[in-house]
């Protein structure tokens, strides 16, 4: 039986520290395909973890989804979540909470607490090769998740507050959820947001950055603008974004992640 | 039955894009071996793309090989190319091109148009994951090209030129193709050129730039010269690449991608 | 049967030199599992790869280990070394040393000459793709080791001297092995040494860098100190590492790979 696992660390390409991850698990579980989703996450920082592991999640097959990104190495217990056909593995920290609600919410959840499947010595700073690997390869080849630990009541899983979007007087809050290596700043505005604000494709828009305003045009693709135009689009999260044809919106407008934004039609 | 499926994009790996695709093309091909190609071509540098496919495909195992590198983001578009024994499928902008002539030549091509093989709704804006990953993956399952769309007439595929090299006057003319991380500038000039002019390893060269003229010791590897000292050798790809030992070739003779060069023997 | 195959390079991730090996194996050897230990080795820089595959092979299931970091570019000879259950495949430059180490020892070795097992032509700056990778699929398919090429003697094959530690008046010496993306410094000294000067966790160390000297508390890990606070704490590899919590250590200690550090415990 082939099972997949999915891996998600802030552990960086720079050492073998991924490596041992799939070679734990490979060892375990020999038939498991891994899909490594993303190893770049900033160190430490667990809400971009957060969305990456939610945006990519529904696309991939059903499975064991490993995530490590704890600023705190181990400081948070181990949880194990099924949502939906997937298991989701990693620190209670809110790291888990985003792809747990895109998965289709948490049915079951437990601590990870059960020493009989971690590699031994379990060491503090590394449990992503000692504890998360191995328990995954063995969830992969059948384990239950209850035979891991104490039943948790999913209520009390640590969650982070889904990104604030508000639809009021004829335009949308949001925030900057993420920048990507083009610049391309992903509003947590929806393009549904903006349906119900009878905004379409092909309409300007108003994009308010504190006091300041920017006009963008809304249109299918970035490359419907001349280079170096801004325009706002919807990205392959469904999501609303702003970018530069052929430049970087996030420096161009000041738009780090977390910056608050409004957008509204044109008067 | 094992299949192959390559991939090449300008993604980046600080997102989970490129596990997005590899989960579409294992959810629909469970058997497909998947192998990454680069993901870190620079953003939207078509001939970068090319390059890079053509200087790798032959070394890859017979199979489907997807490219995406679109400034357009799916302005162009998509075909399935057949060529020796692979599938080649990507935007039609031209980033195939140089790849198609390493596996032996376009002998048919598709337009791919067919819905039915597609994730829906397609995102104007992630092609890879909405179209490519899911058509090559139904290909490694063994569907037909012809089942993607109406054939096009491969004369009308976008084709690069191929890099030009000129040999005349006892010297040979070319470009530079890419410069990689090391600093090493790889010329469009083969070595096969070299052999036509006579030339063999242990010569002495003369490296023409513009006016500016510069000896060039041509060696088998960069090694055979002292730290610091300029050296030509033959690189992976059978082309002739300019390093200098522990140094920045590029960088220290003035040689960006695509500035010419002429390459001669000392009189 | 399923065999795994471990790479590690320092081609980097942004041509297509990694996929090349990629397809060269499956291409010989189908069912093989690669495992990436890391590309992003430093350009040349044999003791990091050095370093990286010994703290990594232990947690890799049996199987060829090819390591290919040479900035004599195919200036040693080639060897195969039998170490536990595992073939350590590369150049003999030092670079599998640590590794043989920590897999056992060498049980013996060969020169890989036979040009029957290469890919023709062998380029002589890309060993990699040409000799390692067909010669690794060919070992993973069931063939010997000896029928690579004449057998070497253990005692010839070139070693790094292990990192030096010194446990002497109530103190121990020892030196920086290497520093991580996230700026902490692994040392080594092991816990193990600590153990020996009867220090335990929850002590506070003196670390001397030369003349200066600084306070250090020894914790579990490193979040057990307040933000831009340094700490000393045991790292997966059992060492000793140095590190501030959301800082970075070698920045603010000055503390670059090969630097001499004290540990004593305050008087």
């Amino acid at each position: 039986m082939t099972s997949v696992i999915s891996l998600l660390t802030d552990y960086g390409l720079e050492d073998g520290y991924v490596a041992a991850c799939h070679g734990v698990i490979l060892g375990i579980s020999p038939q498991s395909r891994i899909i490594d989703v993303c190893h770049l996450v900033p160190s430490g920082d667990v809400r971009r973890g957060a969305a990456i592991l939610a945006q990519t999640i529904t696309y991939l097959p059903a499975g064991v989804h490993v995530a490590m990104v704890d600023p705190g190495a181990g400081s948070h217990r181990a949880v194990v979540v099924e949502a939906g056909d997937n298991l989701l593995l990693g620190p209670d920290n809110g790291l888990l909470s985003w792809a747990i609600h895109a998965a289709g919410g948490a049915r079951a959840a437990y601590e990870v607490s059960n020493q009989e499947f971690f590699l031994q010595p379990v060491l503090p700073t590394f449990h992503g090769r000692d504890l998360f690997a191995p328990v995954a390869a063995h969830l992969a080849t059948g384990r239950a998740p209850a035979d891991l630990g104490p039943e948790i009541r999913v209520e009390r899983l640590v969650s982070f507050p889904e990104p604030t979007t508000l639809v009021h007087g004829g335009g949308v809050e949001g925030e900057v959820l993420s920048v990507d290596r083009h610049g391309n700043a992903q509003l947590s505005i929806s393009s549904a947001d903006l349906v119900m604000l009878g905004i379409t494709s092909g309409d300007t828009l108003v994009l308010s950055l504190g006091r300041r305003r920017v006009s963008v045009p809304f249109r299918e693709t970035f490359t419907a603008v001349q280079p170096g135009e801004i325009v706002a689009f919807v990205d392959s999260a469904g999501l609303i974004a702003l970018a530069v044809h052929t430049g970087d919106a996030s420096q161009l407008l000041g738009l780090p992640p977390g910056a608050h934004v409004r957008l509204s039609l044109v008067p």
